[in-house]
Parts: structure tokens; C-alpha cells; sequence
């Protein structure tokens, strides 16, 4: 497979993502070779054609992918400027969020002009949201550079930024126009980075497609020699499993969208105890991920073999499996950081009057909503946990 | 007439207007009192039950209507707390929304929060804008206490704020759950930001309504008076005809909202040129319109009957119609003045890659999208103009 397209189906805010090796280097010359990337690069033409881009990226993608997203901009017909921008998670904040806002009106950008997000989740959570909110809302794209904003959080039009309370606290829904994602940009992209990418390509795998998991155990080193045919496989099918999801319920209003924080209250404690940037956010998922299995089975939901199976396919791909990794960044003795995890687990929800929900996996490729099975259990689940 | 309802007609999106003089002093107990309210209000109580809210007020407001605004939200079944903001345009930046956004992270709020945007223009905008972004978007309430807020800037889901570089560059559309409006508020409003107001009422009626013109010239008096029923069926009418306009195009993307804008394009450029705060926006939107009607006049697509009868109705509500109220302002001579009008008129659209449009009368209740007539009609226009 050299070249996938998935559509994300929202009415009139559909669009299409574009998977191909090569995308950002080959641009146009490629067109011709294939009818389904000619059918979305003549659409996307037609669209942009003579209107004006401002390309949002941080001072580590620029120096490599910068020049190929001009010439692939101006290839699509648009006249573009940039902005740039630090790296790092503290660049998703409201100071950033106001310089892209004041660059845009030094610069004359007008309703009709375009945002270029290129680069990993924060790049494209800032940009995104900036896209959402000047001038009311401009047409942007995304051209996710990391494993983890490829598979995840390019797709489904979440945008946002932190606040010093916590974060993803402000944002909006904004879908793109389009999203174009290379694989061949991943040859560059940080180990670590891309084994905490593989985390929530297995939660996909785990909370809707068994199928997905077998063949995610057979490539496994493939996978992790970033075989670009096998990772437009992987890609696209990710991008496909979100896409349904978030077809259905836009804007987390059903529950239908919820499955997607598999492993995530957990992943979500660790990392607010251990303090964002030391564990990534795809350990602290594949923590959570085990921690969220161990509670199945805890309550009787799957057996002990599934629990074994996933930690096995999260540990060949380099990730951590024991939240205890937490306690090494923080120095805490256990008892306490038991304490902590149920604490930060249970916070968020409190206002919000109804209790906290965990998504769990019923069997491989299923999971359910399950109300908070209360602290004891959850604290043997901690204590025990290999 | 003691009370009127509007339906606004967006899909999912759709909500109630209930305009009742008294209500927000009343509350419940006039309830009883009639169906239409009784079923805004059952509907508004199933809705908001048990939820949280947050009244989002400036210190001129506050005082006046910050204790019954708590005690609305009481009977709604709301627990509420408030975000106390200084007066003025000034607040419609970027740190007053920071301010609450961190407010509502300090104190916990969730997405099932509602913001309560009691007051002008500037605080309806800002706290809708609030409201759009955090946590992806919160419902909000919106209870608009001057005129122009009642008639106009409370209907259609226009939230944002200002940069340093222009009103109204950032922000998002993002409709109220229910607009609440109360014309007995208007008693307390100063009489210069009464006739302000009264500049938009005259715009709808002669974009859309001549029959509204005709009951605005023959209840001038009553209108003027501030009567409390004529208030009523006045703000009705401008809420309907608006309504209309946003469900046909919420995002002005068709072209008909545009219609709207009619003697604003003069208007934004008298008050850039002025700088915003010394003539008020509605004072500018009263030049506009009779510049507008003028040059609809001078193409030849309206008589000068209407010119003239405009004119009369604007200055009858004690509205300047001299655009050369700017001059006394920043002491420019007038030659350099026309020069500078034209320029802040045609400078935003350059960028656009289209031309500057005009909304105009072609009779009374109607209105064209007129390219730009050229510099030297606009010229004789403003060189003529009475």
C-alpha cells in the first residue's frame, strides 16, 4: 500500500486524510500516479487555489519540514507566510495563542486566509484553535510530523490550549479541511516519541478491532523498523477507527467519543503526579492501558490471558507497562503515590456531579462504560500490579 | 403587549427570546401569568436544573442587576457564582477572558457549567466568547441590559473580542441557549447610549421593514419616553427581523447577513478615525446610514425623499446624521477627513482578494450588495453631505 484515504464523514464539515509515503517531499509530482490522491489534491486545489496560508510550526520541525510545506502549499495554490514558534507543550498556551492571533492581524490575514498546522499534537492543538477563533474561524489544515498526532490527534478536530490549571482546559471543537499525513516524516522523529506514538495506535486496537491487534502483533518488527508501507497500513487504519468515532458523536456529547480515553484516567493521574514532560503522554496511556485491564479483571470482565496479551504487545514496543515508573521520577514511597493516583483520578469529576467512569475492555476489541468501582478495589489493582 | 417571544431556528441550535418588561425583577412569579412564559420557562428550568452557572457582570452593571440576575438563576434552579469585570470596551481583550478562563479552572467549573452574561455588548461578547472556549464550549444565557445589546448584539450568536490591532478580530459563533430580555432595565441606561441603540432599530426597519418604519416615526414620542410596552413590541420586532437574517445565514457565509452591516462601513470608518469610545457605535452607524442612504441617492437607486426622511427619523431619536461630528473630534481639516474615510473604508477588504461591498437602500425595507461606486462618487458623497 503506498497511499491510503480515509473520510471523515460530518456533513458539511466531511473531510478527507490523506496517508502517503513521500507526501511532503513528492508534492504534485506524485498526482498523477494515482487516482485517489488526484481526486483529493484536485478538490483541495480548487478550494485553495489564490488564497492566502500561514504555516504554523516550532523551531524543531522547521529546519526539516518547513521548505517541503511552502512548496506543497504553493503547489496547492496558495500564497503563504509562517509562524514560528517554540517547541515544546509549554508553546500550547495563551501567550502563543495570542501571538499567532496578533501575526495574523500585523499580517492582514483575512477570513479567507488559511492555517498550515505542521508538526506534532501541540502544533496542531495551538493552531488549530487559533484557526477556530480568528476572525471567527478560517479553513486550516493539518500535517501531523509525530506518530502520536498522526494516529490520534490530528484526527477529530479537538483544539486547544493549556492554562496553569490543567491542561486542554480551553479550546474548541474545529475540524480541518484536510489532513495530510506522511509517514516518511517519522524516519526523524525521537525513539521515545515514537514508541509513546504505538500506545494509543494498541488502545485503538484494544477498544474496537481484534483483528487489528493480531495483525499489530505479526508486524511488530516492522513496526518498529518504521516500514513505510506497513505504517500507512497502521496509519490508516487508526485514522478509519477515529474517524468512526468521531462520525458518531462529534462533540463527546453521546458517550460514543468517551471510549477514546481508554487508559486515560489512569494515564492521566500518573502524568499530573509525575508533572507533564517526564513521562510522555503515550507512556502514561500505556500505563494506564495495563492499570485499566488489571481493573477488568479485576471485576471479572476479561481473564488473566488478556491482560498478559496486551502487556506483552505495549512491552515489545518499548513502552512501560509498570506505573510504578512514576515513582522513580517523583521519589515518592508507594502507599503514598497509591494515595495520589486515587486522589488525582477522582478530582476532575467531583464537580461535575456525576461520578467518574472508567472505560474498560469487556474482550478484545470491546470496551464498556463502568462506573468507579470504588478505591479499594482500585487500590489493590495499584498495589498488586506486577 | 407585556411580553413577546422570538424563536430563533437553527437546527439543534435553536433558542427562545423572551422579551417581558419586568422579568428580571419578577422572575417566577409572573409566571403563572401567561403560556408563552410559562413554557420558556418550564423548558429553561428542565434544562438547567442542579447545573452550576457562572454571571459574568461589569461594576456599572453589577450593582444594579447583579442581585436579581442571582436570584433569576435561583429560580432557574441554578447554583451560581459571578466574575466581576471593570466597564468599557477596554474589557473585551485578552486578559479579561484569560481572567475567566482561570476563574472558572480555580473554581471548578465542568462543561455542564452555564455562563450568565448580564450587560452590554462588550460583556455579551465577551462571556459568549468564554463560554464558546472553555472546555470546548459551554451553554450560555445571554441577559443583554442596553438597547443596542437588546436589539442587536445579543441575537445571533456573535461572540469575540478585540486585539490592538481591530474590534472584533477574535472570537467564535457560538449561540445562547436563551436570550432573557428585560426593556425595564433601559430605564437605568444613560440617554446617550439609549439613542445609540436606537440607530440599529432604525436599521432594521429600513433594511427590512418598511411597515416598522412607518410605527417607528408614528411612536417616536412613546419610543423616546421609554414606554415600557412600546419597548416591548420594538425590541420584538428587531429580534424577529435579525432572527430571520441569522437562520438563514448563521455564519455569514451566504451573503444575507451581510445586509446587516448597512451603514457600518461608513460607521466602522468614522470611528477608526475617531478612535473608538468618543462616538459611540451607534452614533457612527446613524452617519453611516444617512452617508449610505446618500450614495444609494447619488447611483440613482433611491429618491431624496427617503434621504430626507431617514435623516428626519434619526435626528428625531436626537442621533448625529453629520458625519463632520468626526471632525470636531480630532480637528482634522475636512479635506484631509474624506481622504482618511476612504481610506479606513477600502483598507480592510485589500487583502481579501475582493473588493469593497456597499449594503444600500433600493427603497425603503430593502436592501443591495453594491460594489464599491469608486473613490469619487464616495468623495462627493462625503463633500456634500449636509
Amino acid at each position: 500500500m503506498i497511499e491510503s484515504l480515509v473520510q471523515l464523514e460530518l456533513g458539511d464539515r466531511s473531510y478527507p486524510i490523506l496517508i502517503e509515503s513521500g507526501l511532503l517531499s513528492s508534492g504534485r509530482t506524485q498526482v498523477e500516479s494515482s487516482d485517489v490522491k488526484f481526486s483529493v489534491w484536485s478538490k483541495l486545489v480548487e478550494e485553495l487555489r489564490g488564497r492566502r496560508g500561514l504555516i504554523v510550526v516550532d523551531e524543531n520541525v522547521a529546519p526539516l519540514y518547513l521548505a517541503m510545506t511552502q512548496r506543497l502549499c504553493v503547489e496547492l495554490g496558495m500564497v503563504v507566510d509562517h509562524c514560528l514558534l517554540s517547541a515544546g507543550e509549554m508553546t500550547k498556551s495563551t501567550s502563543a495563542l495570542q501571538s499567532i492571533w496578533d501575526l495574523c492581524a500585523e499580517r492582514g490575514h483575512t477570513r479567507r486566509s488559511v492555517i498550515v498546522a505542521v508538526g506534532g499534537g501541540v502544533i496542531g492543538d495551538l493552531a488549530g484553535f487559533a484557526a477556530a477563533t480568528y476572525m471567527r474561524g478560517l479553513d486550516w489544515i493539518q500535517i501531523p510530523t509525530t506518530l502520536m498526532a498522526q494516529v490520534d490527534s490530528s484526527v477529530g478536530g479537538k483544539t486547544g490550549i493549556n492554562l496553569a490549571a490543567g491542561k486542554n482546559l480551553v479550546g474548541a471543537f474545529w475540524q480541518p479541511r484536510a489532513v495530510l499525513i506522511d509517514p516518511a516524516v517519522l524516519s526523524t522523529l525521537d525513539a521515545r516519541q515514537y514508541r509513546a506514538g504505538l500506545a494509543e495506535v494498541v488502545k485503538y486496537a484494544v477498544i474496537m478491532d481484534e483483528g487489528f491487534f493480531d495483525w499489530l502483533e505479526r508486524r511488530q518488527s516492522q513496526i518498529l523498523e518504521r516500514d513505510s508501507q506497513v505504517l500507512v497500513e497502521l496509519i490508516a487504519r487508526c485514522c478509519r477507527l477515529k474517524a468512526q468515532v468521531v462520525g458518531d458523536d462529534e462533540r463527546e456529547q453521546s458517550g460514543r467519543r468517551a471510549i477514546l480515553n481508554y487508559g486515560h484516567t489512569f494515564g492521566h493521574a500518573l502524568e499530573a503526579i509525575v508533572g507533564y514532560g517526564k513521562l510522555l503522554h503515550g507512556e502514561a496511556v500505556a500505563c494506564g492501558m495495563d492499570l485499566a485491564m488489571q481493573t477488568a479483571c479485576e471485576l471479572g470482565h476479561v481473564n488473566k490471558d488478556l491482560v498478559l496479551r496486551q502487556r506483552k504487545l505495549l512491552q515489545a514496543f518499548g513502552l512501560p507497562v509498570d506505573w510504578r515508573v512514576t515513582s522513580a521520577a517523583v521519589g515518592n514511597d508507594q502507599v503514598e503515590l497509591v494515595v495520589q493516583v486515587i486522589a488525582a483520578m477522582t478530582r476532575d469529576k467531583k464537580n461535575d456531579g456525576r461520578g467518574v467512569q472508567l472505560i474498560l475492555p469487556c474482550a478484545l476489541g470491546r470496551v464498556e462504560s463502568v462506573n468507579w468501582p470504588g478505591n479499594a478495589l482500585i487500590q489493590r489493582v495499584l498495589e498488586t500490579s506486577p
